[in-house]
């Protein structure tokens, strides 16, 4: 029986991403017919890309690996970025949540740092979901570390990596629109988040990401880029479907 | 040939912390002995402590697990702190100083979270190095964690909890100093940081950590404790050692 996604339930509200039958050992280039059957088929506009298929056991090469590369290319011909996220961790070691998730981000953005991958793949696109992990905040770690290599700067990488702004307080968000350039952060929402309560000292939920955003210092112009225009440009097929909508 | 430590050729200047000798699935109170030569008969003032001995494997148990509990009554009848710290990575997916150190202090202070260790040892310190890794940054979200969770709160958790300085640009040491209670931040300098190069921006040293406390927004008390009172508290060994200097 088939039914009906969200996205098909609320079409004005959603905008499907697919996840990628990744597994620990098996080439990337595996995932390629789901990820064309979500896209060309379904309609999807981006997908996830796990750094991690292990669960916390970091086993599988780094998302920089050439194994990769045929996905690359995919992803570069049907031009879909994709999200950066783990899944769950099964390491006694790694908090899901509050260890593994913000560790894969500021893991994936050292892989990409230390690579030729947006030499070799100059318009892939990924969205580092938490703010980024712990990058924004070592922002200077970052670019010292690119500046030590010289191979890219952390300026240049800014054409392939975006952030999303699920950081749950004010302070954070603050810190990450001042840190990070306006176009590369996309306004990210929780649906079921990390947290389930509500801040005693707000008394309004820790996961409502975009009290955070509204309470920012931003013209109105960096604040649209955030909630809509960044997502647009960084996704075209939902720029698509939305003027398809007349939006 | 015994050399002179560093410690001993600048008394004045250098007060010595002790590697210990953990190895992957080594128990952790093999370390014990190595310990109390360090403090007991050297003079040592504190620690540093491996959350990941398999370097970048992530194979032993947590710092929360039993096993580690021997040690930490000898940490505590010795009242030396222990900074946790990763070694280097082998693992591929984690460069060393760009995401294994960061992951390191971020999975370190969630798993201290979710544990009663501080319940079992309440006079136990651990110091996090780099900013406490992303933990400021998400502060929001261990704040919810911790509430969702509700055995303590990171409040509660800062009489066990000290961060050090080493965050690479102005802003994010601001960004500390403003998050973090001022009690729970220790000045640290760098003497062979991640990044050996100058930011092209202010012509200075990228690892000069000094620069950004002395030039965040601090009151003179609060500098005062950043740099040496917060220290003098949380290693009770270097106090009576300056102490002794006439300090």
């Amino acid at each position: 029986m088939n039914r009906p996604a969200c996205s098909q339930l609320f079409p004005e509200n959603f905008a499907p991403v697919c996840q990628l039958p990744q597994s620990p050992g098996a080439p990337p280039k595996n995932c390629i017919p789901e990820l064309r059957r979500c896209v060309e088929q379904l309609g999807f506009v981006g997908c996830n890309l796990s750094p991690d298929p292990s669960g916390g056991y970091w086993k599988d090469p780094p998302l920089t690996d050439r194994s990769f590369y045929p996905l690359y290319e995919e992803l570069v011909r049907l031009d879909v970025p994709a999200m950066v996220h783990v899944s769950s961790s099964c390491n006694p070691c790694f908090h899901g949540t509050g260890a593994h998730y913000i560790n894969g981000d500021t893991t994936a953005f050292m892989q990409f740092l230390t690579s030729d991958l947006f030499k070799d793949f100059p318009t892939l696109r990924f969205v580092i979901p938490h703010g980024g992990g712990a990058v924004p905040y070592h922002w200077g770690r970052y670019r010292g570390l690119a500046l030590d290599q010289k191979k890219q700067t952390v300026e240049e990488m800014m054409k392939n990596i975006f952030f999303d702004t699920c950081v749950y307080h004010g302070p954070g968000v603050e810190f990450l629109t001042q840190i990070v350039p306006i176009d590369n952060i996309l306004f990210g929402s929780e649906m079921i988040g990390a947290v389930r309560g509500k801040d005693p000292l707000t008394g309004e939920y820790f996961d409502d990401t975009k009290r955070y955003v509204d309470g920012a210092k931003l013209t109105s112009q960096a604040r649209n880029q955030i909630f809509e225009g960044n997502a647009r440009r960084v996704y075209p097929r939902l720029d698509a479907r939305l003027r398809k909508q007349g939006k």
